[in-house]
Parts: C-alpha cells; sequence; structure tokens
C-alpha cells in the first residue's frame, strides 16, 4: 500500500558500514554552534559552557554482534557498556552516563534480563557512570541492545581523529588480536560442542584470549594518565574494528601517512601460539582482527618523556607526510602498504 | 556452553513494560552530583553550568511497532524522530540534537534506507535539531531503529511527572484518539488489500487520522509559548500511551487524584465518526488509544489567565487529593475510574 519500492536499487552490502554512513550523512550541516562535533569521530561533542558534553551509540544485534550460546548474558551487559565508554576515553573524556534501550522476544526470561543488567551494573560501578535511561520493547526474533554513553571535557582537552601530523609518536595501550583470536576459539568449541553435545570445550590454556573477547575493558587508565602528566594526544581513537582500519581513519581525517613497525606491535604469547595453532599470522590478527578497545593515539615528540612512563604503553611507529602511505615495517625487513580489512557486517 | 539457564522463570509478558524497568532498574543510584533527573520521566536531566542537557532515548522494531506494508519510510523516519523530540518538549526544554542507530536486514536497498533518512532530515530541518551521530549495522531480519534526543534547558524551567498539586488544572494541546483511529483504518485496508490486492484501499475520507498515525507532529509551540508567556507548568507528559496512561503517572508520581470531564475531552469529528464505524466508544479511544503525541499538562490556578489565550489549549479537568481517586466525570453525569489500558507491547 505504501511506496517502498524504487526504481534503482543499490545492495547495501557493496557500500560497506562507512560508505553507507557516507551515502545517508553527507547533507547533514549543523544548526546549532552547540554541535560542536557531530558524525565523524569516536563520538560526537555538544558545547556547555565550560565542560562539553560528549555523546556515543553502539547498537548490537544477537546473531550479529553476539551469540548467547558461548555469551553469558553477564559478559554480554557488561561488554555493551565497555564498547561504548571506550569511544568517550577515545575522545579524552570522562564518561558520566549511559542510556541502555533492548528489544527482546518472549523467549528471554526477567531471571536473564536480571543477569543482562547485573552485567551493564557491574560495568556502571567499576567505571563510575549513571545508567539515566533507555528503553525497553520486545522484538520477533532476537535480542538488540542500543547503548548511548555520554561523558564530559574541557573542552580543549577533547582529542578528535584528525589532529595528527608528521614526526608525531604512534603509541598503543595494551596487546592486539586476542580478542579475534578468543572469538576464534569459542567458535571452535561450539561447533564441536554442536557435532557432539557431550564433550566439554577446551578452553583450559585459553583463559586469557576468551576474556579478551568476552569481557573487555575500556582504558579509563589512560584517559587518567594525560590528565595526570599534562599531556593531550594530538590523535586519538579506540581499537574496535582492528589497528589498521584505525590507523587508516586517524591518517585519513588528519591528512598524513603513518608507518608501524612490526617487531614494535604488542602481541600476547598466547595470540601468538593461538594464531598459529589457527594457520593464521599474529599480526594479521592484530591489525584486522578488532575489538580488542586499546587507545591507539599519537603524542607531539615533545611529550614522548611523559609517556615513557605511561604503565601500558607502547611505541609502534610514526606518522609521516600523507604522500609517504600507510605502511607496515616487517621483522624482515619489508614494506607493505596496509590496507583495511576489518569487521564490514554487511558482507558477513 | 554459557550457563543461561535459571533455576526459575518469570515470563516477562507478566510484569508489563513498567513492572520491567521497575525490576531492571529499581537498585540504580546515581553517582554524578550531575544526574539530576535519570529513570522515571520523559528524559533524563543532565546539569551542566546554567543550561542543563536533557536526554530521551526510544526504540522502534518492525513488526511490534511499525508495519512497512503501509507505512512509507520516510515518514517511519519523520515520526522516529518526532515521538523522540515530543519527550524533550514535555520535560519543556528545546531539543538540540538527535542520535539515529538502525539496524537493518539485507531487504532494504540504499534507496529504501534514503527514503528513511529523507524523513530524518525533514523532522530535523523542522524541529532545528541536529542528526550529531548514530551506529549503522545488519540485522537477520528486520529493521530495528534507535533515537536519543538531547534538549537544553535552564534548570528551573525543567518540568517533571511529579510536580502537579491539589487544585491545578489539568490541559492537553490537541485532540486525542486520532491517531489510534488511523492505525484502526490502516490494518483494516491492509487486511482488505491482502484478501483482494487489486482493490484499491479506502482512505479518502480518513485523511486526518490517518495523517495523525503516519505523520504525528511534537509540540513545539506549546513550549515556546510557555517560555513567552513566562509560564511554568506544574506536572507535564506527553501522551503517547493514551490519556489514561500519562493522568496515571502525573498523579502517582505527584501523590494526587485528578478528575477529567468527558465533555471537555477534545475529539476530532473524524475520530467521532469513524470510532462508531468501527463500535468503539470515542472516548474510550481518547483515554486509551495513544500515539497522539499532544502535551497533557498542568498549570497553578493563578497561571490559568495565561494559558486561556494558548493557540492551542483545552481545560480537561483538575488535580485532587490522592483520595478521591483518578476519576472521568461522564457527560451523562457518571464517574467512573480511570485505570490503565495503554499499549502493552508484551502482551500482544
Amino acid at each position: 500500500m505504501s511506496n517502498n519500492t524504487f526504481t534503482s536499487f543499490t545492495d547495501v552490502s557493496t557500500l560497506g558500514e562507512f560508505g553507507l554512513i557516507e551515502a545517508l550523512t553527507k547533507d547533514n550541516p549543523s544548526k546549532h554552534l552547540s554541535t560542536i562535533k557531530g558524525i565523524g569521530d569516536d563520538a560526537a561533542v555538544i558545547k556547555n559552557e565550560e565542560e562539553v558534553t560528549v555523546i556515543s551509540t553502539d547498537m548490537l544485534v544477537e546473531g550479529i554482534h553476539f551469540d548467547l550460546m558461548y555469551t553469558p548474558l553477564k559478559h554480554l551487559g557488561y561488554k555493551a557498556v565497555v564498547v561504548n565508554l571506550s569511544d568517550i576515553f577515545a575522545m579524552n573524556a570522562v564518561p558520566t552516563q549511559i542510556t541502555v534501550s533492548i528489544a527482546i522476544s518472549n523467549k528471554y526470561s526477567l531471571e536473564a534480563l536480571k543477569e543482562f543488567y547485573d552485567g551493564i551494573y557491574t560495568a556502571c560501578k567499576f567505571y563510575n557512570v549513571d545508567l539515566i535511561g533507555g528503553d525497553t520493547t520486545s522484538s520477533p526474533k532476537g535480542m538488540v541492545i542500543s547503548i548511548t554513553a555520554i561523558g564530559q571535557a574541557k573542552k580543549d582537552k577533547i582529542v578528535y581523529r584528525n589532529g595528527a601530523k608528521k614526526g608525531d609518536i604512534l603509541c598503543v595501550t595494551g596487546d592486539l588480536g586476542a580478542s579475534y583470536l578468543g572469538l576464534q576459539i569459542l567458535e571452535r568449541e561450539k561447533q564441536v560442542y554442536l557435532a557432539h553435545p557431550g564433550v566439554q570445550p577446551e578452553l583450559e590454556n585459553s583463559q586469557y584470549l576468551i576474556e579478551r573477547q568476552l569481557k573487555p575493558e575500556a582504558q579509563m587508565g589512560a584517559i587518567a594518565y594525560f590528565a595526570k602528566e599534562g599531556v593531550v594526544p594530538t590523535a586519538m581513537i579506540d581499537v574496535s574494528d582492528g589497528l589498521a582500519s584505525e590507523l587508516i581513519h586517524i591518517c585519513t581525517q588528519s591528512g598524513t601517512g603513518a608507518f608501524i613497525e612490526e617487531g614494535k606491535v604488542p602481541i600476547h604469547p598466547d595470540s601468538e601460539r593461538t594464531a598459529l595453532e589457527f594457520k593464521l599470522d599474529p599480526i594479521t590478527c592484530a591489525l584486522h582482527g578488532g575489538e580488542d578497545y586499546e587507545l591507539l593515539f599519537t603524542i607531539d615528540e615533545k611529550d614522548l618523556e611523559k609517556i615513557r612512563f605511561m604503565p601500558e604503553v607502547f611505541i609502534i611507529g610514526e606518522i609521516t607526510d600523507a604522500a609517504d602511505g600507510i605502511k607496515l615495517h616487517t621483522t624482515g625487513g619489508n614494506m607493505h602498504d596496509i590496507t583495511a580489512q576489518g569487521w564490514n557486517h554487511f558482507r558477513e
């Protein structure tokens, strides 16, 4: 009855998520002076006297972003909050509130939802944020979670993706690739379990990787360290899609190139071992795995001394001219172009 | 593999939405002084120097909240924004920004999504708000929309649900029940169409009702009038679930009773006529229909003169003592208790 048919048909899967967002949001000028930053970074920024309000939102869909067969609901609630707070930290802001909306099918009991909210409240307590609203509704099938995180910062301390400049030092707050490998293990054991329901899953030696996947943490400590030491990174982003994709975001938005030293990229020994087990290259997992929720940031050379004593930081490369491209210096002495191969849910 | 089974099983459908929210959010103390209002009103309020930030969020699920068979995607986008802005207006705040997240299955083309966003931008332009972020992801089936609206207000102008007191005048900004009746017509014509695909739907005399359902508006003018005249309602809520349900919210949170004069409740002539066609009582549609997005508010008697000249306002009753209950004075001279029978998606 309504006219939802069109003369041409562009398959969304051909665009990718960023292409789709670009296509849908390019004619969107700001109308308010208070809209300091809209679409295009980890979070939006709204001016508010001295402090600015920072807002970020994420949607998680059952069967796309999570599999309840191996994800305890408490962990799901915890992780759903953490991935949003990670975006606020990536702006060098302090998260203060969240809203949580869920749509659920009738297969969820109150007890199940309480487990989920238990995880949400555990994260709220640990990260010192208030749950201030949301929506709860039904869905014909499965679960959908939408979380909006709100944070505060002084306007001149906000760090965008676009501030990196030639000569800046490229740093990351922790090891990469572990979460992706944790997911590979969980998927493998799920298949084993489906084929042989009596067999106990082999997860004993994979504790670290599985925890990185099911219960990631956001980098609250890094932001606190920056504030204490008076360092403001020149650019920052959280590693949700993989190091390669995030570095490309920083370089594209900053108009620079960069190089990464393969040997400097932090990879956990368990990740090394498990990558080989799966016949994967550990650096590929670090570059393209995603869901690490570490912070990738750049600092001016003059701040190097202040960063050296950061409890968890790894210097992995440097910002270069745009003409030099985005490169990986391999341990074997070769140079490779870094291209994005992160998660693309539309192609899966 | 993960332990998502529980020893007891409380069916969510037995709780209703408010019961579920209560069950899930009761142990949720605020940790920040900046959290002036969290869960429990139309929107949350965050302190920010002189102006406060007001945030509200809603989730819309295909097959639950909308049916694409008779909802043009442009209207869907427009309405999705409007229902959120309505919550901001219901706080006596001015909406300034929104975030929009969507999960979509692969049946949606780019053209379809552009139609949807066209509706979103049309609403943004009309209501003068900026779209500042969101998330776009895939879903195994159907469409899910999550919108967060952000607004600003002076702290002392914010109107909660809990400020009504005995003797206050109960007002509403427009006619009620039309949206529900528009939905009944659309559902009827859908059934006719499914049975006889060649038959054109009979919508000609139902323009007004269908527009109230498919393209509702939020009450921007009322808020502007309050600001101009220096009136601050004592309590306010938007009519999304039906007059009865909203009045009960105000009375419960304010610790009062109320009465409504049946003859004073504004009902459009088309609603009267169509209600009778469907063998429904027009006042029942007004009390329990919902989705009108008018504002229900209470004012102190002393402000009555200022309200009389409001372009669109109907005085429908008065706030009383809690002991007097929440009553409908019928045109026939009888008194009825008003009980909530609004939408309950979990029971559908």
